[in-house]
């Protein structure tokens, strides 16, 4: 592949007329320029980077959103696209610089089609995830994709950072739920490739180059997702069970029972489960002895005669005689459920009001979790002692959050502090085991260091090179995912 | 994007100082020159196409098919990747003028790796697939992939396809079922993307790239493939269906009652069955009456006890009292099953006993099969009176075999020699219901100005930058797939 240096396209940046031609193209509801309401565009969300930006663009159509980048990249005008603006690794915020237009998709918000019999829905870019998911259950189906952010998190977001969350171990990440996909490409040019076909091998297959590519290669403007049938019978079961093992064990019992079924499989340690425990109010430990791991189960069917029930009693009685499971109760109801439910999705809130806590989203290949959180925990309290290691997560899929809150009494800001050192060491650890730096939440501004130093050789250079053919001028979403050299 | 010409790599050819130079790194068994030990490399299988070739290159290992790479690319000597040679659609072979090196894959074949936790395992391109289904059986595992060729067909060629088959409808295209891959890139560089987890967010997702460009970009040289627990209740019916739009309204039912364990649904009209009965010994009609539409339907699960019997019982039993199914037959045994799933599996053998036939490989949204179905049928008919319609295929997939045999006493070669005119009716039908002109066997040499039509505008002017930025010499099975402007 050539390396040469992309051409330079001449920055006239964002002059007064440029400026009157894109109200003149998107009239006043869709370009912001007051420095008030443009606060939730070029704020990250948690506050952990504020950028500036001359405009925000927010097209109503493909049509405007294509004129809106042609205009832009004529002038050579950099580009941040936008959607609910829920990244956690800075992808959809402008830089400090101030010079970089960011464009919303959220006024492109509308549900296309909804075919039933094709199992499919096509869908704009700035769709909210959860009324996404509203509109294919008001239709008797399922779309699966579920995260914490879904009532914020847009489709156009969720795609171009290729999105996890509960349901990957069943149906996949984002870009499994994808048949098509129209983008507008940092020339203004429209690439239609809206075709809802379950089997299309017609040359080079172009939309899992945009999806994941954090809105470096163009902007994510509609899609048509797969759809599912919507379960009737779902099953929750919460185990002690005597170690990370034990709980990978269990998983591969459930898998070989019916991995079919198996729509969630989650593991929790005991630190996490007590910060639970005590700071969210009506949490409660659900059994009466003390253990160190757990597990949650979910089994689903759109069969209520599926015999769900009776299969998850049967595997978790064979793996309680067998030693795996230490003490388990099943949900007899949604209510129960859902309290179930909130022992894992409430770690991250219990974390945060216990104190300072470092990050790390990171997976292995699902046979070496146990080896993930022995090592690294002993990696960290090496070099923090007192350290408190906080791992759960998707252990079916290998995507451990390997979370840490500061040693007891400690200083927050100084445990802080370490946040490069403390993912070193955790990353050195993942890399030795053939994991990943980032499983769920992408690049963006925070990793394009650690990306560029795991991946080089010819899989960076490639990236670079595609990231120079598609956008030769470096003007759509740049410093993002992949830097130059 | 730049559309520039590619930079033009002086063709030395293959010099008697290069044929040395690789005799020396493959050794005698990994370069084959004589010509008749050559014939099955150069040739399609069904004779459709005979190139020829100065060498076959049959490297033992990556290192080996990296280096042979590298020395035929300084040498501008334009190179043909093949593993099972299989396609339908000539992307396997090399050209007539008989400058081009083919490069097997074939000594290439071991299982590397097996990891029944991870649900994983690693193979080198050369595997065949069969082979690779016995390996995860005998570990208790499937690896789902199954198509008529199986036998022969090898994992780089099927990946580099994309391939479909029986088992779409649940699991997926061949590009779903891959997690990790390794590619020798035009160069002779090592792109080693061989790792093998479920979520893994760091940068542009190159993988899907090489799956489906059909060797244009590359040799696919190992790959880590998803496993999935085996079955072991399987449950098989044969029922007659009023019409096409019943068929449909069948497979909506089933994928309603339990999606998950809908394992296949294929579609028969009845003139392929009949010459099923007529020319295949042992072939029955399973009904006393004759109808003119089937549907296969089949089960499967990992559980013994998932009621499958029982819910098979009642979909069809609501069918048959709402008028969506006519007669019904469940097989009672291993043996029953094998002989319904014949009267599928042997339309095209016994379409080439009829006589001359012309195929279409066509796919649209599965919503509009019964269009597909009914209007190609009379384009058909309009184009050649007495034309006889032999639709079969994956329904569940919107893919449908829609096949033709001459007219009942005409001439098969005058018949044969309209299959342009025909292909051309077929697909404009297809396009016009947001079809595709190529389902499963890709492009190859057979349709490349098909996919440039269909797809002329930014998609093409994409893959046409990609396959420059990837190979710029047009090295890579030239001419495959995406030929330039």
């Amino acid at each position: 592949m050539p390396d040469t240096t992309p051409p330079q396209v001449a920055r006239h940046g964002f002059t007064p007329a440029l400026a009157e031609r894109l109200r003149a193209l998107l009239g006043d509801r869709g370009m912001i320029t007051d420095p008030a309401e443009m606060r939730g565009y070029v704020t990250e969300w948690r506050g952990l980077w504020t950028g500036r930006s001359p405009a925000i663009l927010r097209p109503a159509s493909t049509a405007e959103c294509a004129e809106a980048v042609r205009l832009c990249a004529e002038a050579g005008v950099r580009m941040v696209p936008q959607a609910g603006n829920t990244s956690l690794v800075g992808a959809s915020v402008p830089h400090e610089a101030g010079d970089e237009v960011v464009i919303s998709v959220g006024r492109m918000n509308r549900i296309l089609d909804l075919d039933p019999a094709d199992m499919t829905m096509t869908v704009e870019a700035g769709a909210v995830l959860a009324s996404v998911q509203k509109a294919a259950e008001e239709a008797g189906c399922l779309f699966p994709l579920s995260l914490g952010s879904e009532g914020t998190a847009q489709i156009g977001g969720l795609l171009g950072t290729n999105a996890g969350g509960n349901a990957t171990l069943r149906y996949g990440n984002a870009r499994d739920l994808v048949l098509g996909l129209e983008v507008v490409l940092p020339d203004g040019r429209v690439l239609d490739m809206l075709r809802r076909l379950r089997k299309d091998n017609t040359g080079y297959c172009l939309r899992h180059l945009f999806i994941g590519a954090e809105g470096t290669l163009g902007i994510i403007t509609r899609a048509v997702l797969k759809l599912f049938p919507r379960p009737s019978d779902i099953q929750l079961a919460f185990a002690a069970v005597p170690s990370v093992e034990a709980a990978l064990a269990l998983l591969n019992r459930f898998q070989r029972h019916d991995g079919a079924s198996l729509s969630a499989f989650e593991y929790m340690g005991r630190f996490g489960l007590e910060l639970v425990f005590r700071h969210i109010p009506g949490a409660a430990d659900p059994f009466g002895a003390r253990h160190e791991h757990y597990c949650l189960v979910e089994l689903s069917s759109p069969r209520p005669d599926a015999g769900l029930r009776h299969g998850l009693e049967a595997v978790l009685e064979g793996a309680y005689a067998d030693g795996l499971v230490l003490d388990a109760t099943i949900a007899e109801s949604e209510a129960q459920r859902a309290s179930l439910w909130r022992l894992r999705e409430e770690h991250s809130e219990a974390q945060k009001r216990e104190g300072a806590s470092i990050k790390n989203d990171v997976s292995v290949p699902v046979s070496r979790v146990p080896d993930l959180i022995a090592q690294a925990s002993a990696a960290c309290r090496a070099l923090i002692p007192g350290v408190r290691v906080c791992a759960f997560g998707h252990v079916g899929d290998g995507n451990i959050h390997f979370n840490l809150s500061a040693p007891e009494g400690a200083d927050g800001a100084a445990f802080l502090a370490r946040w490069d050192e403390v993912a070193e060491a955790v990353n050195g650890v993942v890399r030795a085991l053939g994991g990943s730096f980032s499983a769920e939440h992408g690049v963006g501004r925070l990793k394009t260091r650690t990306l560029a130093a795991w991946r080089a050789g010819p899989e960076l250079d490639l990236m670079r090179a595609i990231k120079r053919t598609i956008d030769p001028g470096n003007l759509m979403n740049p410093g993002k995912v992949v830097i130059s050299a």
